[in-house]
């Protein structure tokens, strides 16, 4: 088993926190995104999608995706449980994870492509349709300081996979986007939690 | 328990396709989206993200995101398994339903929202970046092409939520879009193929 992996890449960091909580220690292999690695011949052959992370099984199959990935290892080391404790919180926290999902890092990672020089030569930008996109995460974060008034954690009391997913866009908007933690006391009571975490270094 | 819903939008769809395979009626009631009506402040307190569908609980409790919904029904009618039948090949619809919702759904959502007069007055508009999403979503129609050359279904030799995440998009392309199915062999012979499952009515 082998994890396909780049360190500064945010898809990648979600399934490394999410094994750091778990205990699980795999052989991880570093593909350079930036060198063009994960557009090889070879590469494309693991995952006809160029992404990453990408975990190599023992038989030969190659399981992309980063949640899908996460979910393989919710099967096969149960605990702690990220993905749900019974039927109705994993409906939950499945909830929870696609809304942070969905409504922050997705918007997140679009403003970050179309807005930063950085990702120029990877893609044809739409710079206005950036902007648009980081007003969009900026108004999803106070409407999360909102729901994290009166819980611990996204989807609850508990550190699930919505956490990872959130805390992973928030770390990327401030360090790649080299935007500053809004003035949101719950959010930065939650974000000083899960970085406390050990995960948070994976 | 009731399933909020509007008819001729794709998400509800992808709920509805899903409990007609599982067999499963329950109550629905609409909810005009073009009125305004999943966002009045009513309806904010089931949903705060104003996105349809919603599934209300007999607890009160409500539940939105379209694969949430779904993740509870294959928790509580587990037949017939479409979100897979063990740990790996739950793993593995993950990442097939993921790739169908990040390649294919979401971009054609982007494109249809950008460019198409329907969406003008619900949203900015930004058509330049619409267009590269259609046509990201016609190089992906492409490829699934290929990957459906050896397989009946977008997963493998069964039917799952896969296959009702791009059989959404691919009618939505169709019928809101006003775009005709591309000369693809393969995608065509899926395409039927889930069409003429007595589901694909719902």
């Amino acid at each position: 088993m082998k994890l396909y992996d780049f360190t500064m890449a945010p898809n990648p960091r979600r399934v490394r926190i999410f094994l750091a909580e778990k205990g699980v220690k795999i052989p991880i292999e570093q593909v350079d995104l930036l060198a063009g690695k994960s557009h090889t011949a070879e590469f494309l052959a693991k995952n006809p999608s160029g992404a990453l992370p990408v975990l190599e099984l023992d038989d030969g199959t190659y399981l992309a995706e980063s949640v899908a990935i996460c979910r393989y290892f919710e099967e096969t080391h149960p605990e702690p449980r990220l993905m749900g404790i019974d039927g109705m919180d994993r409906a939950l926290v499945e909830m929870w994870n696609r809304r942070m999902e969905l409504e922050l890092f997705l918007p997140l990672a679009r403003a970050l492509q179309n807005t930063l020089p950085f990702f120029k030569a990877m893609m044809k930008q739409f710079p206005d349709y950036g902007a648009a996109q980081h007003e969009a995460v900026n108004q999803r974060m106070v409407r999360l300081d909102s729901e994290l008034k009166n819980r611990e954690f996204i989807s609850g009391n508990r550190f699930t996979i919505a956490d990872i997913t959130a805390q992973v866009a928030v770390d990327l908007r401030t360090n790649l986007g080299g935007m500053p933690m809004p003035d949101l006391p719950n959010l930065r009571r939650w974000h000083a939690s899960v970085s406390a975490r050990p995960s948070a270094k994976a």
